[in-house]
C-alpha cells in the first residue's frame, strides 16, 4: 500500500459532509490511517460513536486536534471563527487546516486572523450534498464525480494545495483552483440563489389563505415538489451562507428579479416571442448541463 | 369483463400526456375498446404509428373524431379553440369532449362558445408530467397516484363528470372536483410560478459574463440542477399556460417578489431570526408534502 495522504485526519462537525468524509476514510485507508471526529454537541458525538464511522470520537476540541495532520472544519460557515479560535492553540506544527464552507471570502476572513504561521490553511468547498443533514445522512460516495473547489489564499503553500487536492480526488471528487471572489459569485447563482428562491416560494405558499394552502399541499405538482426538496436543507447552514455571501447573493437576486419582472411584463402583454425565447434558453442551459454530465 | 367506460376514445395531441393515455388504454381495455390518435403534425402521427400505441392513427380531424364516444384534447391550451372549432361539427351526438389543459378558466372560455348542445364538455387537468415531451415521452403509469382535477362548468352533466372521473381513476389517478377559478389559483402557485421562476433563473445565469457563465455549467450544484429540470419542459405548452393563466400567475409572482425582497432585506441587515424562520417554514412544507405522500 502507498503511504496514506495523512496519518490522522480530524473532522470537526460530522454532519452530512463531515460524516461522509469519515465514512470514506473507513473504506479507503490511503486517505488516512486514523480518523477522529469531534462535535460541540455531545449527542452528535455519541451518535458518531454508535455509527462506528470514526476511529476515535473526542468530546473536547483539544484532544480532537492535537494529533491531527489535517483538521477539516465541516461546520456552518458562521461557526468557523469560534471553532478556529478553540483549536489553533492545540494543533500540531505543520498541520493542515481546511474547511468545507460554501462561502469562501467570509470563511477566510473569519479564520486567517487566528492562524499561527506554522499552520497551513487550505480553504476548500466540496459541491456536494443532499437535502438531509446530520451524521446519519452521510455516505461514502457523496463526493464521487462532484466538484471540490479549492480557493487558496496568498499564504496557502503549494504543498498544502497538493495534499488537499489529492485528499478530495481520492474521495472521488474533481478539483479545481478558483479565485476566492469568483468562487463566491459562481456559487451565488448556482446554489445560494436557488436555495433562497426555494425557501421563499415555500413561504409564499404558506402565507396563502387557509383553503388554498391546504390544497397546495394536496396538489403540489412536480414543479413545486422539486423546489421543496431544495428547501428542506439545513437552516443554520443556509442562514450562515446567506449572511456570509450576502453581497454576491443580493446582486444575483437583483438580476433575477429584473429578469422575473421582464417575464411578468411579457406575460401581461402576451409577448409570445419573448416568453418562448426565455423558455428555450432555459432548455439550452439544461442541455448544456446534460452534455457536461452534471445530470443524468 | 365489465363494460368498458368508452367504446372509442380519441386522443388529440399524442404528446407526453396524450400518448400516456393511449398506452394505458392498450394495457387496460376496461377504459376503451378502441383508441384513435390524431395530431396536426403528420410526423407525430407517423411516430405514433411506429410506436403502435394507438389502435388507429388518423391524419385529419374529421375521421379522428367521428366515431369517438370521448375526445381528449391533450394539446397546448393556446390551441384549444382552434382544434375545438375543427372537430365539433364531426363529433357524435352525446359524445364527451374533455381536455387535459393546465389552465381551466381560459380553456373553458375558448371551448364553450363553439360547443353544440349535444356535446358534453368535461374540463379536466391531470397533474402529472415529466420534463420530457412528445409521443416517445409517455408511459402507461404516468397518472398513477397523481391528482386529476375536474372543473365542471354550469353546463357539464353529472353523467359526464362521472364518466371522466371513472376514466381518470381507472388510469390510476385520484380525482377531485374543483371550482374553476380556484383551480387556476392553486395551480399558479404549485406549478406555474415554479416553472416561471425556473425558466427565469436559467436566463439570469445565461446572461452572466462569459467566464462566470461557463462555470455555472461546470459547477451547477443540486440547487440549480433541480431548477433546470423543471426548466426543460415544453416551450409552447408553457408559453400558453403563462398567457392563459396570467392573472393568477402575476398575482402569485407579485406575492413571491414581496417575500423575496423581505428575505433580501433580512440578509442585508443580518436578521438571523427572520432568515431561520423562513427556512424552517420551507422545511415544514416539505414535511407536510412527505406526510401527504406527494414525495418519496
Amino acid at each position: 500500500m502507498n503511504t496514506p495522504i495523512f496519518n490522522c485526519v480530524t473532522v470537526i462537525g460530522p454532519g452530512l459532509i463531515g460524516s461522509s468524509i469519515l465514512r470514506r476514510i473507513k473504506k479507503d485507508r490511503s486517505i488516512a490511517t486514523h480518523s477522529v471526529a469531534y462535535d460541540s454537541n455531545p449527542d452528535v458525538c455519541n451518535r458518531v460513536k454508535e455509527l462506528q464511522i470514526a476511529d476515535e470520537v473526542c468530546f473536547d476540541p483539544k484532544s480532537a486536534v492535537e494529533n491531527a495532520d489535517c483538521v477539516v472544519l465541516a461546520i456552518p460557515v458562521g461557526a468557523m471563527e469560534e471553532v478556529t479560535k478553540q483549536i489553533i492553540p492545540y494543533m500540531k506544527k505543520g498541520a493542515i487546516l481546511t474547511d468545507t464552507g460554501s462561502t469562501k471570502a467570509s470563511v477566510i476572513a473569519a479564520i486567517e486572523p487566528h492562524l499561527t504561521p506554522d499552520i497551513i490553511f487550505v480553504p476548500a468547498h466540496p459541491m456536494a450534498g443532499t437535502e438531509f443533514s446530520g451524521p446519519d445522512a452521510g455516505f461514502d460516495t457523496l463526493f464521487e464525480n462532484r466538484w471540490c473547489l479549492i480557493t487558496p489564499t496568498a499564504n496557502t503553500s503549494q504543498e498544502g494545495i497538493n495534499k488537499i487536492t489529492t485528499f478530495w480526488q481520492t474521495m472521488g471528487a474533481n478539483t479545481r483552483i478558483l479565485a476566492i471572489k469568483h468562487h463566491d459569485k459562481v456559487c451565488a447563482i448556482v446554489s445560494h440563489l436557488p436555495h433562497l428562491i426555494a425557501f421563499t416560494i415555500c413561504n409564499t405558499a404558506d402565507s396563502l389563505e387557509e383553503e388554498t394552502r391546504s390544497e397546495v399541499l394536496d396538489y403540489a405538482a412536480s414543479g413545486f415538489r422539486d423546489f421543496t426538496r431544495v428547501a428542506s436543507s439545513d437552516p443554520t447552514m443556509w442562514r450562515d451562507v446567506f449572511i456570509n455571501n450576502r453581497e454576491a447573493i443580493l446582486e444575483m437576486l437583483a438580476r433575477f428579479t429584473e429578469d422575473a419582472q421582464a417575464m411578468a411584463k411579457a406575460i401581461r402583454w402576451k409577448d409570445e416571442d419573448y416568453i418562448t425565447e426565455t423558455i428555450q434558453k432555459g432548455r439550452r442551459i439544461r442541455k448544456s448541463l446534460i452534455d457536461n454530465k452534471q445530470v443524468q
